[in-house]
């Protein structure tokens, strides 16, 4: 989070992730699998849609955390689904990134290197604001840490953890949209 | 080239020119077109180790001019290939950038607009330095203005005009490598 990408490595990195696709695709139809090759193709459609969406929530920080995550060596995957086109209000981003950072840190250091760790991010609306789904699945190793960072409180962020286990963990993070008198 | 684009944007626009290829391959894959497929799969990987070299010559800023200027709304469409994997010495990169900048925005003011229009520039490395053939073909509407930018001295660049007519233009620019008492 704190590297500050160029534009040349954002391009590199996507290049890679593009190839990796197209390959797969390759790869299928070299062994006349060209359904296989078809469903790999709608897959990727999908992903470039999500990408999308995620890119019109007008939340740049948070984005470029999440589409950079991969990119870094880190000791979990992420995933992420967007369930709404766009948000009805507006989320203050530099603080849901900051958090989100800060949450991506912790669960870095405190989940086990070498193992296959995964974060699924989920992403929808509600009235007030929005509402963020984080669902580990792996093993954590340092409870202590992840346990203190989750009973921090932070302003305009409320965090609710639904399970805290060695090998679960699944929060939920509420945000309200600015209020009038913040714009 | 004086618009700064950002990580959200620049993987927006990657993200399009992928799937527009994606949706290639797609196409002719339900159209039952196999062995088509895999030629245009072949092309996309040659065209991205095209990318990968230009990212090698270690010239950040005349990259990035030529991966973003198609992104633009330009009377050329821009190809370029890099024939050597690296440079053997250094480049000014801003200096090259600088001179490149102004030749396109001369020339997509010159060229006639809604026609096809092409620009490809070709890279390659001798023992002094590195030179560029730059290769339009199209229609340019305003002779005088790109004579009056192709007599123009730069310093460490030069600049030798092979062909200068209303359809064709043809130069080659070569720059030489730092001198051990500039570095």
């Amino acid at each position: 989070m704190e590297k500050d990408w160029n534009m040349i490595e954002v391009l590199r990195h996507a290049r890679h992730d593009w190839l990796n696709k197209i390959q797969l695709i390759k790869g299928n139809l070299s062994l006349n699998k060209v359904d296989r090759a078809k469903e790999i193709i709608d897959e990727i459609v999908v992903e470039a849609q999500q990408e999308a969406k995620l890119t019109n929530l007008n939340l740049p920080e948070f984005a470029s955390l999440l589409f950079t995550y991969n990119w870094e060596n880190h000791s979990f995957q992420l995933e992420y689904e967007v369930l709404d086109d766009a948000m009805a209000g507006r989320l203050d981003d530099r603080i849901l990134s900051k958090w989100t950072g800060s949450f991506f840190a912790c669960l870095d250091s405190a989940a086990k290197t070498y193992h296959e760790n995964h974060l699924s991010v989920s992403i929808s609306q509600e009235k007030e604001g929005a509402r963020f789904f984080f669902d580990f699945s792996g093993i954590i190793t340092d409870m202590d840490r992840m346990e203190k960072f989750l009973n921090k409180e932070y302003a305009d962020i409320c965090v609710a953890v639904q399970e805290l286990a060695e090998q679960e963990l699944a929060l939920e993070l509420f945000m309200p949209f600015y209020s009038n008198g913040r714009e």
